[in-house]
């Protein structure tokens, strides 16, 4: 019996009696406790490290006094001299059982540690990275029994990681020689989803990156991650340079129609755009291109097409069909990365012609397939993309709201840049506006804002701004609940003034003049009818006569007040609490499927049992879109609800929306 | 009873009961017989054809009425017309029973028909390329139940040849929209192992091409195959172009080890050389590169490393070591071969350092691991891979005889090319040679020779000229079995004349002049005597005294006459008819690896069991080597067997070794 000792791992609580002078990893390991390690015990990752609770733990049975583990020792020092360690804590793999113990396994000792987000509402993140970093002690070459030096790695990689049949990329091969020699038989690997090797270091090597990448019709974003920690070390983002082929997707889809051979020139257009984000976000955290072994990637149909080298003209017209709906995984090179030459590179599945891979990173982000309410998401950009249901039944429809949203189609509109109005308030009774522009911290009423501003200029009005005009339009009696200006108001105001044969509002004189025309307001409406109308259908389709949250994903979703959108009538019923903003959730998605493997599959499962809408065909999305175009009258519930809701903090002066812990970002606009 | 009939399938012999209306296509795969189909039964591909055997058949109980068929219809008539279909024939997808039926299925309408080769003594190759056609139709998109391209094209190769899990490559999906369009739903797509899409056309297409390549130190030879038929079309070959970098492998090494990055110009030295030689052999078979799916490649180590560009300096040197020693499937732009941009290339193993994938090739082609026989196998190059063995066990080892066996350190020694004297005999009484030389038909002591070898000259001697010599040298005394020209002799002969301190053999006054020296007869001895010892070795290591039959293989094993080899003392003791000629065994083991998928996880599995000896590490080598250094004398068995042994027909005027059935060939030398 004294050959033996209790060991107990907190927080698992798992236990378990070993021979004295077992090390604490391998007792951990044959418990199934969850405790990292790139070096397989040797003492040289430092990723091992455990505390050991002394003292008497009546509760587990047991007395862990100090001596019952080995005494810190040379290798544990070593590490701590050269990497630095934390003060009582020791290296699992270095320390050894002489007696009962109660150990502690701190978070960032475990493998499938929590990424925390930075939302209360969605889950945290497992990392479970699909690249994975193996250091081996390989047999040298032994002429009595000739052997290939290929056949000892995978020997060794079996024996000290338990990974079988593992292939090998030809670049590996060709490098694998003087890696082992130069290393002394001692090598790092990097293994992707436990298949195959692509990467390969002499000696111990420890650093592994990752990048995640939303290619917008508008803007690329990228994250890059340690695939270690979890933690996004960098993010950028770029204009996507297909914006010279046509501003919105369409235009660019027309192109290609006119210009036989043009998706050729779309494709190498937004390859090389990524290019320059990769080297970009990379010199920032200071990370060689070669260090990113896995990238993954969202987008709309379009881009995910593009961004493949396939032509997106299908896509254009009925009946909208996608080359493929699944999930992709290729080497970097085949679609033009300049990262690691066998990094591999992963694609999200898009869900239908309309309804891309960036709705299937919303839907993992979000997780409405785990939901028990009924929760509605909609990803507003240039059309919204709409995903209804719960874990019961998932739908996913795109509505054709047009790029109003987004300051397109509208007389004074513009993207969101500086110089756009972004907010704005209309005095009930002089019907005087005040707004707040992109790149400047005043209302325009406060002191100092026609100095401030003088440098960007007042240029137009972006998505959030326009949706903030109309609903202060609206409280404000200017505009009726057919949706026309009210020109018996312009007796009331020089703001609202005679255009043509209808009304507009007007914003700001000077050059350029920014107002509210009749055209805008129809466009708007057109625009938040589409919305509104899908989101009608999809719950008509499930059966349901409300719902329970309402998620508003993207850049438009985030920068709106969401009383606006209520106000206007963009949405469903909800209770004004029970809508959130997710960011840019798409983003989020591909940051997930980066992190964990598992989540790959995970949304090609989803994917595949979402049921996917197309309103085209569908006779009730035009019979909801006629009844949704109207608005409500300043005394209907919500303009009443907004009146007695005090302003928000004005959101733009926050970072913008990302959730990865101690993250650095940057930000481009224009 | 009445509703269902008997259908008997000769020659496999299997029957069964079909409901009456049954096409016989499917009754035969339901019964597993082996019956070909591209187009899977829809009367396009004319591969299913069989033949209806009229008349009772009392052994199958069977009364096979032509009326117990339906009558030949309007798809086979236009079959028959556009393509041509031999009397009596019937498409099986088109032929419906209506009552018992004997049917006959011809051996070009199987699946796995067997490839004939010209060897008595070897197996046919049995037709199964890794790469198989299947013509598909397609559903078209549908709005109302949105779906990818991809995933109804998965949909229909599952429901219509039972394909699964099929993943396509990222050059499919570029071009997979337009193919199916162009097809109206219907195209054809080639499958490797029946994984990957690799190709696919709009509607029906049934050429696929793959090729077979031998990487040799000096040539590269190269085979290209219908992988319909399994027929080789066309055969080349070319110098391999890293001669310029050195003859023989070692001074290759050297170049690489004496400039740094000579691996990359070796590497692109050879892969440029595979370009023109594929370029060459599609043009000769009209057949455009792009049709090539499918490539296999067989080398000595070194060929095999810089092919896949890794630097072989590591097999340069002791331990000798292999970066891998399995086979490998790359795609070919991965080593830049300029067929199909999605064709699959297959590297045969290595075995050792020493023992490349020529040498599997040579396995897979004489199949030793499946004889009851103790066969030993040598491929005699510039060194001598030996494989020695049956079933129950396989040895192999490289024996280093250097190029001497090539005409590399003979005095007047050249490669085997016009104007090098390949055959040899001397007058036993008066010491006059007579020889033949390579580009003229006549000896040298027939009318004409001077007038007819006046236009290449008389060059040199090449290995199997050198060897005839010696023998002839043996047999007429004028060797010691030390070795020595006898001085002696010079009394007798003009011929034998001193040299030196030595004497010397002259065959040929004029310029040049060609003689053996005594040199020469000392670097032929150091081979055959490391041929001899190497043998030995693995003969002691397998615990036999004999060996049951000897296979030489390659162009000097195909060039030599057997019987001198033997009075050389160069092999180990066998009767004479149990020594066979293989010919380019490496080659046709890497055209049985094209057309035979099993057959590559075959070599795969017996390359790992075979035992591999190092010669180098046995010091039992040394004492073989230096006791198989003498030489018979004229009174010894064999001497006395070769003078009674009837002069074969010379050997160079037939074509080139190969076994293909119908194949064209062409042939360089020089």
């Amino acid at each position: 019996m004294a050959e033996d000792a209790l060991v107990v791992f907190t927080p698992s609580g798992r236990r378990g009696r070993f021979p004295l002078g077992t090390p604490l990893l391998k007792a951990a390991r044959a418990l199934g406790v969850d405790v990292d390690s790139v070096c397989g015990g040797r003492g040289i990752c430092g990723r091992c490290q455990i505390v050991q609770q002394v003292g008497s733990f009546s509760k587990h049975g047991i007395e862990s006094r100090e001596e019952n583990l080995t005494a810190f020792n040379e290798v544990e020092t070593r590490y701590k001299t050269k990497k630095g360690m934390k003060e009582g804590r020791r290296l699992s793999c270095q320390a050894v059982l002489r007696g009962d113990a109660v150990i502690d396994v701190p978070a960032d000792s475990q493998v499938h540690r929590q990424v925390v987000r930075k939302r209360a509402e969605v889950r945290d993140i497992e990392l479970d990275p699909a690249i994975r970093l193996h250091y081996v002690e390989v047999d040298e070459p032994d002429m009595h029994n000739p052997s290939g030096d290929l056949e000892r790695l995978q020997k060794a990689l079996l024996e000290q990681w338990d990974l079988s049949s593992l292939e090998c990329d030809l670049h590996i091969l060709q490098t694998l020689q003087k890696s082992l020699r130069d290393g002394k038989w001692k090598v790092t690997v990097a293994v992707h989803r436990s298949k195959v090797i692509v990467a390969i270091w002499p000696g111990f090597h420890d650093r592994a990156y990752g990048i995640a990448v939303d290619v917008g019709s508008t803007t690329i974003a990228a994250h890059l991650c340690s695939l270690r920690s979890g933690e996004v070390i960098a993010s950028s983002g770029i204009m996507n340079p297909q914006i010279r082929f046509g501003e919105d997707l369409m235009s660019r889809v027309s192109y290609i129609m006119m210009n036989p051979g043009g998706e050729v020139e779309l494709t190498r257009a937004v390859r090389e755009g990524l290019i320059e984000l990769i080297k970009e976000v990379c010199a920032e955290a200071e990370v060689a291109p070669e260090e990113v072994l896995n990238a993954t990637f969202v987008g709309n149909p379009i881009m995910h097409h593009l961004l493949l080298g396939i032509d997106p003209v299908e896509l254009g017209g009925a009946p909208f069909a996608l080359a493929l709906n699944q999930g992709l995984t290729l080497w970097a090179s085949e679609i033009g990365l300049a990262i690691n030459e066998d990094a591999r590179v992963y694609i999200l599945p898009c869900i239908a012609g309309h309804v891309g891979a960036d709705t299937a990173g919303v839907v993992l982000s979000e997780t409405p397939y785990l939901s028990d309410d009924v929760v509605l998401i909609c990803d507003v950009g240039t059309n919204a993309e709409i995903v209804l249901g719960n874990k019961e039944r998932l739908l996913a429809a795109s509505s054709p709201t047009g790029p109003a949203f987004e300051g397109a189609q509208i007389s004074c509109g513009q993207r969101a840049a500086p110089g756009a109005i972004e907010r704005l308030r209309i005095d009930p009774e002089t019907l005087e506006p005040r707004y707040k522009v992109i790149g400047c911290d005043l209302w325009s009423n406060e002191e100092g804002f026609e100095q401030q501003i003088a440098k960007v200029g007042v240029t137009g009005i972006c998505g959030s701004g326009i949706i903030e005009a109309l609903g202060e339009m609206v409280l404000s009696g200017i505009l009726a609940n057919d949706g026309t200006i009210d020109g018996g108001m312009a007796a009331l105001s020089p703001r609202v003034q005679p255009d043509g044969r209808t009304f507009s509002y007007l914003i700001r004189e000077g050059e350029p003049e920014i107002r509210v025309t009749q055209n805008d307001v129809r466009a708007i409406q057109l625009a938040k009818a589409a919305l509104y109308a899908g989101a009608k259908l999809l719950m008509e389709k499930l059966g349901v006569e409300s719902v329970d949250r309402i998620v508003l994903a993207g850049a438009f979703g985030s920068h709106i007040d969401v009383k606006y959108a209520m106000i206007l009538g963009m949405l469903p019923d909800c209770e004004l609490e029970k809508v959130t903003s997710a960011g840019n959730a798409a983003g989020t998605g591909a940051r997930i499927a980066l992190l964990n493997q598992k989540a790959r599959d995970e949304i090609e499962q989803v994917v595949k049992r979402i049921e996917k809408i197309e309103t085209a065909v569908e006779p009730k999305f035009q019979e909801h879109f006629v009844g949704a175009m109207g608005l409500p009258h300043a005394s209907d519930p919500y303009p009443k609800l907004a009146q007695s809701v005090p302003l928000p903090a004005p959101k733009r002066a926050q970072p913008p929306q990302s959730e990865g812990g101690g993250e650095r970002r940057r930000r481009r606009r224009g």
